[in-house]
């Protein structure tokens, strides 16, 4: 008989959200009418702006007629899109880029994921935790030996370098879940050690348009030196709410080198090239000529909208629980607060306690690793008015 | 240092259509103006048809208002196209089919390569030869042993059996690059294999809308007991033009089971199940919105008369190259058709002749693996005025 991949069976139950879920459904079963309000899932509730609306019909039609239309593309993505995303991701802001360095997908969690592919799977990870369950995951289905980096209200959230050395660090600033940013120093701290220790470091900078503070890196190809050691991962999923069309991209610097057996080096830019036209074949060419209209200056200025309405909704999150004398991390370059959880309780029974007495629906933060218990991730994506009536509610629980 | 995927540098370069876009654009430069027929690439060239077009449009405007936006969906596919598969493509036709059978990916590419994520790296692997590289290459990446079966003209292009039992083995019939078929009965030897053998079937049906003899199975499920060995992967790409935006879908029967370290029994399904939302967010909402306008009456009809005429071309390359007194395989059911080289060329030899006297782009067997070498693939997928004009060329050659 064939054998499967047995590391699939060491995985935890893909639980969190289907327990939230199922809880969620038993109170409104048992409650019916009852008002609640979503605060829990990161997933964007405004639609898609008035640019990217246009050129997404555009893109249907040119697919509707013989002399436009637009079979296989290139599976690293069109030109059209990656010149963009090297001018005015990178090079517009003094990062050195080149359009063949750039590999669109069908979105970050993907590729955060894919990216092992190319990777020896007898290496070693270092992960954060609390931590994007993806990433803990999709290394354990391959099989690679993991160890947890614990982020604290005693560190700030900041992760200590490892005391044994990782070949893989994954660092996520601005951090799902916990809302917290690295600033430059921070991240310098962090390069530097992949560079002398000779470890990848895989920054997923999905959440880099929320950054406001000048002094917090949107991209890791800020600090000198990223370019050797460094893959980026990028999204339009929360910076263009592209979550339900899905598209996103990743860097991988031509200077990046591992090794072979024999201590070789082999660049990585070259395999993840070999790799896209061998398992994707592109991503939607409808999203990708939508995505031009995200770099157009009315579609940066709805987009930016979006954003500036997501992190006044995080601001009212922040101040209205800190005068409620909750303490909270995050919320102010994320769309994500990080909450402690009062008098104690766990981070289910907080859950519970706001779902059950103010119709408030949260992520525990136990859902994302053992240091996020005692937490609860509340986030930015709804509307301020929705935003607003569950602060009110939160704050007059106690 | 870390260390790379070593697997990677055992990896053919992935030369063969890039070598031909080399060859086809050195022709070109130093004979401009030269009106070449390109009847090489495997890609749709009609446009969506209007039920697809509007629905698209339909689901842009979806996106365009916060009442009716859609972010994040079901990572294996919305219900309301799952249920259209089972129905359709399954019960309709005979075959027993639930909902939560059937994923929903963006395409058959992605999702007959992923497919070893949920298998053994340590199993062996039978493809025929030749065969669609993206089966060889993804398991060489993955590090599984591969063995060849050799379809040739004396077999009909249709495999023996392996000598040595294999783990998994693929099969894509209506086949690419070869354009034959199986029989039921051949398909049933298969079947009945695989299941004696406890070998995974997997199998490829991309091409099955292509299929007009009521002999020759259009999904693997027609065949007595396959719900226990094999996997099938559908792709909208050649059925309704959908090979640039994507979309495809992978059926796991809920008795299918492998084998774990100790010998237990482990269903495939909720481990692919699981696979999914881990490494992928779901398949584009619009184009998940686009592929139920397919099942519609007009629909079927619009995409159906499109397969009619990439089938009427294929017949023409057939037909008129038998004429012309070369030998073909396929066509009759596949929009491939497979041309034994004349006089003993090689396949890059007939490539270059077919380039240079008849401005006409196909490609070489070779490029398939070695049993495709003295043969050329040519495609269905142009115009019928075009799909003559080549034809009458390649007749006047000799």
């Amino acid at each position: 008989m064939f054998k499967v991949n047995e590391n699939f069976l060491k995985l935890p139950e893909a639980y969190l959200f289907s327990e939230i879920a199922r809880r969620i459904g038993a109170y409104t079963e048992a409650n019916p009418g009852a008002d609640i309000i979503r605060l829990g899932i990161g997933d964007v509730t405004s639609p898609l702006c008035p640019a990217v609306i246009d050129a997404l019909h555009k893109a249907v039609d040119e697919e509707a007629s013989g002399s436009t239309f637009h079979g296989y593309g290139p599976e690293q993505g069109y030109g059209f899109l990656t010149s963009l995303i090297a001018e005015h991701d990178y090079r517009r802001r003094g990062i050195a880029m080149d359009e063949d360095e750039i590999f669109v997908s069908d979105g970050a969690k993907s590729d955060t994921g894919n990216i092992g592919d190319i990777l020896s799977a007898a290496g070693s990870v270092a992960l954060t935790d609390p931590v994007y369950p993806v990433y803990h995951d999709t290394n354990v289905m391959a099989g690679r030996r993991i160890q947890t980096l614990p982020c604290t209200e005693a560190n700030g959230f900041v992760p200590e370098l490892p005391s044994a050395r990782p070949d893989i660090v994954y660092l996520c600033y601005p951090n799902n879940p916990t809302g917290t940013v690295l600033t430059r120093p921070q991240l310098k701290m962090w390069v530097d050690y992949c560079r002398r220790e000779g470890t990848l470091l895989l920054f997923d900078a999905a959440y880099e348009a929320y950054v406001t503070d000048p002094d917090v890196p949107r991209s890791v190809y800020e600090i000198e030196g990223a370019r050797e050691t460094a893959i980026e991962f990028r999204s339009y999923s929360k910076t263009a709410g592209f979550t339900g069309i899905r598209l996103g991209y990743t860097v991988v610097p031509k200077e990046l080198c591992g090794a072979d057996g024999n201590g070789g080096r082999v660049a990585l830019n070259p395999l993840w090239r070999r790799r896209h036209p061998t398992k994707i074949n592109g991503a939607t060419f409808l999203i990708q000529r939508a995505a031009p209209a995200h770099y157009t200056p009315e579609g940066a200025a709805q987009s930016g909208e979006i954003i500036k309405g997501y992190l006044g909704n995080a601001a009212l999150i922040r101040e209205g629980l800190g005068r409620a004398g909750y303490k909270c991390w995050g919320g102010t370059d994320s769309p994500y607060v990080w909450v402690k959880t009062p008098d104690g309780l766990s981070s289910w029974e907080f859950f519970n306690l706001l779902l059950t007495q103010c119709q408030v629906a949260g992520t525990p933060g136990c859902g994302f690793g053992p240091s996020g218990e005692g937490y609860l991730r509340l986030t930015a994506f709804n509307t301020p008015v929705q935003t607003r009536r569950a602060i009110e509610r939160i704050a007059r629980l106690f």
